[in-house]
């Protein structure tokens, strides 16, 4: 990542291990995420070129000597924030806040190979190596569903709530899913996009609003007998959007915010008489990771439709583009 | 209220019933709250002279016709919001965004008689007439009480839990009360004021905490291994006071604000990455009316203290102008 819209593949060295606790993993897939989109639109500024991405699935190569459940040969999913899964605020199931996190993004898993810090807790092995066509679905678990999840969870999404989704891109719709899976009433995803209301339907939205801003809310409060929805997430990051999300939400509901907070305040008095719980933040997909592969192994759910454009990855800036553009929801990339 | 520092008693006709579901109640105690400084201090505008105060025990006097709980003859006690109690809003223990909710203030509770809307909502009667020393303990229920211990349970204090409390108003040290009472492991007062610090303590603080802001946040740290406390309660409405709560929180913990936010503005990236829930507001302290008037009435917690001025009704001015210079914790007014 070189900056706006300059993203470049390059051959660099193979990364070796740094740390006793280290992995290198061969990647199988990547992709990009719409954080990414953040700095490649130049709402987010990085210190020169820096290596980039954070979703990843791959193959095992190498483990550092104090590794001891991580074993060469395994196939492994892994999250954007590294975690020893061990101190109190891991137990707590808040891994993205571990007291050793690190963010995986100047590690850079748009690549070929990757070194992944604290692998026995930031890396899960599925039972076997994966057939192909499930790898898709495994890497949407390395990020866009685990932080879609963690909406719908954040949200206490459930049995007799009614749901509704601001955003329509990967994480919005994954919200979808697992407010289905989580055993909502009634899911009401906001889009105006056919083919994402499509996807929307299938992931198991029950009602589509395309309204957004207040006229969004109005409808998503026609739909609730005039009280807002039980439970919303949030899944784009605007100010726009979380005032949405906040006023959809009936008093004592909940607000699941999961999309990357930019140029938000909240006013305090609004908040204060909306009477909603407020929780989000960057998702610990790490205390979801067993649960989630575990559905996708028994194909139970499959989070790897969001993927609407493939690439080989020396064609990653056009992913960006396609992305940017609003002409992909999200790009795999193949290394 | 006449405006700002300009508080008078004056004689009015008595209220009568309006609308069928309206009681009259003869109050037997009623006082000062901490919000009323708002207006007080010229930090709230209010429209002209009008009927203040929303706090009150009292007699029922009348009912209307289609009251059918509260009796003539009863001892009250009632809440700065008035509900049906059985929408699905007052169901889900949020009465003071009941669907009928009409707020207390223009009708004026520093009075000697009161008009009660929504009676049997609003409304609880005690077992029997009380004793005279336990009305500053039930008056207390009516709001001060009812909304440190939503605080408290919106900050989902409990046992294992450390909680912090963020200011040492009545609110602040009826949160220190409510604390204790659900089981909470450590419960740190943040106070400057010696008698406050010494009531916490009755109530159940275990550390007092001097400094404020940054250095305020960093003792809390200090005290819970760096992670910052699972809990804090929120007392107070500034936006100093809403990010120390926040950030005295470790991640996952939930921040309960109970103090009415003024001029509050939180900044929406700094409240993704602090990873806590976020819950408060006007509290529905009918929710939790019946269990507070129990414990008082069996003699287990006496939120009375916070009362350490007692004024005859026509010395009102004198409750606020000592209320304001912090000379007194909480005026009660006996009509």
């Amino acid at each position: 990542m070189y900056g706006p819209r300059d993203v470049r593949l390059e051959a660099r060295d193979h990364p070796k291990l740094v740390e006793p606790t280290d992995a290198i993993i061969r990647l199988s897939a990547t992709c990009i995420c719409g954080s990414d989109l953040w700095p490649y639109r130049g709402v987010e500024l990085i210190d020169g070129p820096s290596p980039w991405g954070h979703e990843y699935v791959g193959i095992v190569e190498e483990v550092g000597s104090q590794v001891t459940t991580i074993k060469p040969g395994q196939f492994v999913v892994g999250t954007f924030a590294t975690c020893d899964n061990t101190c109190e605020i891991c137990r707590a199931g808040y891994q993205t806040s571990c007291v050793q996190r690190e963010w995986m993004n100047p590690l850079g898993a748009q690549a070929e190979r990757l070194r992944v810090p604290l692998a026995d807790g930031t890396l899960v092995a599925t039972p076997d190596l994966p057939p192909t066509d499930l790898i898709p679905s495994l890497l949407a678990a390395s990020d866009v569903l685990g932080t879609g999840w963690f909406g719908a969870v954040a949200a206490e999404a459930g049995p007799g709530k009614t749901v509704a989704v601001v955003g329509d891109g990967a994480v919005g719709l994954l919200a979808v899913l697992a407010a289905r899976q989580l055993g909502a009433d009634r899911i009401i995803a906001m889009s105006r996009h056919a083919p994402r209301q499509k996807l929307a339907r299938e992931y198991g939205a029950t009602d589509i609003v395309t309204e957004r801003g207040d006229e969004g809310v109005a409808r998503i409060k026609e739909l609730t007998s005039g009280l807002g929805a039980h439970s919303v997430v949030e899944a784009v990051g605007t100010q726009e959007s979380m005032l949405q999300a906040i006023r959809a939400t009936r008093p004592g509901g909940h607000v699941g915010y999961a999309g990357v907070a930019h140029d938000v305040e909240l006013p305090g008095e609004e908040l204060f008489y909306s009477h909603v719980h407020l929780h989000g933040g960057p998702a610990p997909v790490r205390r979801f990771l067993p649960e989630l592969i575990g559905l996708i192994w028994n194909r139970q759910i499959d989070p790897g439709k969001v993927f609407d454009l493939t690439l080989p990855l020396d064609q990653v800036a056009e992913g960006y583009r396609a992305m940017d553009e609003r002409r992909a929801i999200k790009a795999l990339l193949w290394p």
